[in-house]
Order: C-alpha cells, then sequence, then structure tokens
C-alpha cells in the first residue's frame, strides 16, 4: 500500500513551489529547540480513499448523501488513522488541533481526543508515549530521554473526535522522515463504536489497530458508533477498495430482524464486485451484563442466530471465502472487559483482538493474504 | 469487621426516630416505582475508622492538620468505599452526587466519578452494571430485567471524586437489607494515584478492589494521588488500624533519596504499634516506557534499589513478618497497561492485582491472616 505515501510526497512538493521564496514552509516551522513537520508528509495511514491522505477523515466526499448523516459524521472522526516516520530524534512532540473538543462520560480523553505513539522495537511495535489532550489545541513531549539511533515511529489519531492538523515535532537538526509503506494490503473493519474504539483509553487501543500492530499490516477502521448497521451504501464504498481480508463487526448497532437480510444483501454487494477477497463475519461479543440481564441476554443471542443463518445460507449459495467467527471467547469470561457492558476496555480490546488475530491468520493460512 | 454494620444499624435507628411521625424517612423516600433506601443503612465498606461511616471520605477528622492539605484533601474522595447490600429487586437504581464534578484527561468519568455494581454469582463476584455520571447530581439504572430472586450486590463509590449522597433504588415491594459483615480483616492499602485507581475505567477496577473481590476480603483503599509519600503522620495514622496485612506501594510518589530513610521509619512505626501484623513492601511497578525513556528507567531503578536496601536493613534489625515484592511482572511485560506508561488502565490493574493476589495468598498461608 503505498497510495498514502505517493500523497505525502505531493503535499511535500506544493510545500516545497509555495515556498520557493525562501519563507519556512508550513509544514516545517522552527521554534526555538523543535523542528515541525506536518504529518501528511509522511502519508496519513488506515485509509480506504486516496483522495483523504490530507484530510484525517475516513470516508471520501462522495460518501456525503449517500450514507446517513450520522455515518458521515462519524466518518470525520479519525479512528484508525496513523502516520509512520523514521526519525533520529531524542525527542518526539505532537501538535495537534481537534475539531469538536468531544467529551464522553464513558471513555478517557486520551483516547477520545489525544495521540498515542509507539516505536518499533526487536520484540515488534512497542508503546512510547501518549499526548494528553487540554483542549481544541494541543501540544505534548510524547517522548523523551531516548538513546541515540533513527527508529521507526507509529502515531495513532484521535478516536472520537475529527482533526484538523497534526504537526511532528524533532529536535532540530534531527532526521524525520517517511516510514517504509506497508508491504500487504490493508485489512477492512466495518462495524460499530467498539470497533470505532470505544471505550479505549488510548488511541492504540482500538481492536482493529492492535490487530494491525500484531500482524504488522495496515488495518482500517470504517467503525461508526452506533451507526455501523450493514448499510447496502457502505458496502456500495467498501466494494471500492482492494483490501486483503473484509472484517464485517455490525451486529450490536443492528435489530436482530435486520441481521439476516442484510448480511445475505451486504455479502452479495461484496463478492459480486470483490470474489476473491475473503470476508469474516464476527457475531456480536456477549455483552458483560448478559449472565444478569435477561433481556439483552435474548437480543444478543437473537441476533447472533440471525448471523449464522445467514452465514449457513450464502455457504449452501456458494458463496466462497466467507469465515464465521461465533461469538465465544470473544469478550473476557470473567466479564471484566468492559467499561459498561459493551463497549471493550483495554482489558477487552486486548482479548477480543487476539481472537480475532487468530481467525485471520488461519484466514491467511489458506489465502495467502497479499 | 462489623464496625460499619453497627453504625449502620445505628443510623437505621435514628431514621426510625426521626420518621416517628409517619413522614418518608430521609433514607427511603418513595416515588412512583422505586423505593429509595440511602445507602449508609446498608454500612460504608473500605473504612479505616468507625466516624466515617456516614461521611464518604477517607480520613478521620482528626487527621486534618496532621498529613498534609492535598493528602486530607484527597481523602475526601471516595476511593475504595462500597456498600453491600441483599435484595431481591429485578432493578437496582443508583441516585448519587459527587462534590467536585472533576474532570481528569486521562481517566474516563465513569470511574472518577461514577459508580459501579457487582453481584456475588456463583463464580464468585460477577460485574453488572455502570452508574455514568451526567453532573453533580446523578441518577442510573444500573441493572434490570433480573430473574426473579435475592442477590447480594456490591457497590463501589467513586475513585476520583468527593460523594455526598448515595441511595440505592429498588422496585417498590422489592425487599432491601445489609449484607453479611466481612468475615475478616481489612488489608489496607497505602500508596499513590496507582492505588486510588488511575486510570480504571470503572471504580471496581482500582487494584485494591479487584483484590478486594478475588480474596472476598474487605480492602481500604489509602492510595493519595501524587501523595503516597510514606508519610510517618500517616504511618501513625495507619497503626491505629488492626488490619490483617498493610501493603506499602508509595514509590511512584517518592524522590529516590526519600525511599530508604522514610520506609525505615514508616514500617518501625507500624511494626511498634502492631508487630504482628505483616507488612508487604512493593516496588514501584516498571513503568512502560522505561524501554525507550533513559532518565525514567534510572529513576525507576534507583528508587526499587533503595526500597530493597530498606528491607535487607530492617530483616538484618529482626523485624518480622515484612514481606518484599519486586517490579517484575507487576505490569503487563508487553507495555500495554497503562493510558500514560505510569498509571494503570484495567488492563494493567487485572494484571497487577493477579501479582499481588498471589503475594497475598503467600504471605496468608504463612501467616492465617485473620
Amino acid at each position: 500500500m503505498n497510495r498514502s505515501i505517493k500523497f505525502g510526497f505531493l503535499l511535500a512538493l506544493l510545500c516545497m513551489v509555495y515556498t520557493a521564496g525562501g519563507a519556512t514552509a508550513p509544514g516545517q516551522e522552527k521554534t526555538a529547540a523543535t523542528q515541525w513537520h506536518a504529518a501528511q508528509q509522511f502519508g496519513v495511514r488506515g485509509l480506504g480513499w486516496e483522495e483523504l491522505a490530507q484530510t484525517f477523515t475516513r470516508l471520501p466526499a462522495k460518501a456525503q448523501g449517500v450514507v446517513s448523516e450520522e455515518v458521515w459524521r462519524l466518518g470525520q472522526n479519525s479512528a484508525g488513522l496513523h502516520v509512520r516516520f523514521v526519525s533520529n530524534s531524542k525527542s518526539i512532540k505532537v501538535k495537534w488541533s481537534v475539531r469538536g473538543n468531544v467529551s464522553l462520560n464513558h471513555m478517557a480523553a486520551t483516547a477520545v481526543k489525544g495521540v498515542d505513539l509507539y516505536a518499533r522495537s526487536p520484540q515488534g511495535w512497542q508503546w512510547v508515549g501518549v499526548g494528553k489532550p487540554s483542549g481544541k489545541k494541543n501540544e505534548a513531549e510524547v517522548v523523551t530521554n531516548m538513546a541515540p539511533g533513527e527508529r521507526e515511529f507509529l502515531l495513532y489519531l484521535p478516536l472520537y473526535d475529527g482533526v484538523d492538523s497534526v504537526a511532528i515535532g524533532v529536535e532540530n537538526g534531527a532526521s524525520i522522515s517517511a516510514a517504509a509503506p506497508y508491504e500487504k494490503k490493508p485489512i477492512v473493519f466495518y462495524g460499530t463504536s467498539i470497533t470505532q474504539g470505544a471505550c479505549a483509553t488510548r488511541a492504540g487501543m482500538a481492536y482493529p489497530s492492535i490487530i494491525g500492530r500484531c500482524l504488522n499490516r495496515e488495518t482500517i477502521n470504517l467503525g461508526f458508533s452506533g451507526n455501523g448497521k450493514m448499510d447496502p451504501a457502505m458496502a456500495n464504498l467498501l466494494a471500492e477498495l482492494d483490501p486483503a481480508l473484509y472484517v464485517l463487526d455490525c451486529l450490536p448497532n443492528m435489530k436482530p430482524e435486520e441481521v439476516q437480510p442484510r448480511t445475505l444483501e451486504v455479502v452479495r454487494l461484496l463478492k459480486a464486485k470483490r470474489p476473491d477477497t475473503p470476508i469474516l463475519l464476527v457475531e456480536s461479543i456477549t455483552y458483560a451484563h448478559v449472565w444478569i440481564d435477561q433481556r439483552v441476554a435474548d437480543v444478543v443471542q437473537k441476533k447472533n442466530q440471525a448471523l449464522r443463518k445467514a452465514y449457513e445460507q450464502l455457504a449452501a449459495e456458494g458463496v466462497k471465502k466467507l469465515y464465521y467467527r461465533n461469538t465465544k471467547d470473544l469478550v473476557n469470561p470473567n466479564g471484566e472487559g468492559t467499561v459498561d457492558g459493551i463497549h471493550l476496555t483495554d482489558l477487552g480490546f486486548t482479548h477480543l483482538a487476539n481472537a480475532l488475530v487468530k481467525e485471520i491468520k488461519t484466514i491467511d493460512k489458506k489465502n495467502k493474504l497479499k
């Protein structure tokens, strides 16, 4: 996947043209000890559509009016978007401004509107530091006191707010450049608030992002809080992408009676355009309070049974490369993985990501995902 | 431990006296479908001092001016306080008002100022529902649609705010009464923000509370954010209590040079008054960013070495029943257990609690903790 990189280079070129007179480039403003670089220079990852590389949003302009107003609005949140860069700076700062300065009463602001930094270590991606938000305009020294040497970094953008601008600050004189592009096609996740990342404590803990780090693959987060409803309009948009795998995880936002017909419609739409791309259907997680709330238990069970029926019908019709993950052990068996029964915490997301990584590895083994 | 219960009965008696004229008791206001009961009627647990049973705070009046202003202020937060009751209601509501309406940028409001409900199941305490806060005055239906039958519940109060009042609402006609008292002495935790519960997503996920549920013991949370400094004035207060075990987990708030002398002083003070009560010294957790921030790595190591020296000196002096937990594996080895390197998430707290439960069980085996 090097689309983002291409757009990054284009933008960098534009910056150079604009600053031919010798002034400081907008993406390269110098302060006393820090050199700031617009994040777009290094390519924005986790994007489905090329036109988005400069806007930090998740849906292309043509989706407006096609998807619901709520989906469009949530598409402006930067969930899953990230920037990868290489630097030898001994400290990394980030300046970012958010559009909504959103507050949620069941989710830490660090995840709602903060940034989250990882670096590549011999053990894989390892957490480095968080940028805590203070308002619309934010600046944070995310890590300092690093030993000399060049490292690859991965910076996640806010999960539940939109971002107007992001700049990465390195020490004056330090190098910074785009990381090598992902080698393989992305995995696309279409889902609910759980997919979008509610209620992680940091942007990097949304489950598609954990999976991305674990598999060292690009993941595209198309989770829309309360609005991941297996919408055929969304399916048409998803079919435009060319991912390694589609993961459909919409049940928590759907009514039981919607599950079977919409699953049939969405899978058929995707398979008509992308017959060779595997699809993974995921049952609703078993909410943490189903053991005591009889009504919720009943609803979750009905939805999962409906998804299973749709899967069996599609399999009977001969649909190939369609995979299924039932609810068993998707969430912590001790019931402690959520904040409110439904929305996963870092504890719950870690468990869910591990379960889906196992599933994706099995699909990869069968299909040699590119 | 039946001090809280005794005070609960006393208060219930007072309520009855006040309402001899036949009006609704202040703790038993009837609405259309819900019968409200002041939480104090059922005893407030997690308290060190008897006088506190009606105030939802953690430090006795005599501590004011003796401990630092910051410790006194944080002592007004209800971290670790909980109420246990038995009811056959099919739904449970909670009304609670907080004093500060505190907001933190790295912690969910549900944990800062929300309430958190568990129920006893054949597998032990199991999570039921959270009361999300909306402001100073809050009301939430925490669970509904429960099957008929009597259950024991455990309601945790906010971690980072003070509480003025808490009322438990059951369906009209449903029973509600105090649960049986804890059978054993409490475990007292003296520590930092990590002990107080930063940054859990729910009040029940502070590590002393997880340990309490796991061991089915009362735990007293004397964690003071930024101010758990092995203060001799606090040690004098702690020595007034008669717990099964003291856990001292203060290092993250201390300077390296303070660790050895203060540990010696605090342990000697406690042992002078409570020679038979075991003490567990806990090293600082290895912060998630020590792998990349050299300065932080150095500071944590210095503190832990100083604690080890103090422990060895005390052991050489013949101090009995003094136990030590080094930093190894206190936090998730993959570095994902914190929100900001220091403050644990539900993922980190689960890991830390498991490590300390193991330690406490070993101490229990040796000492038969009452």
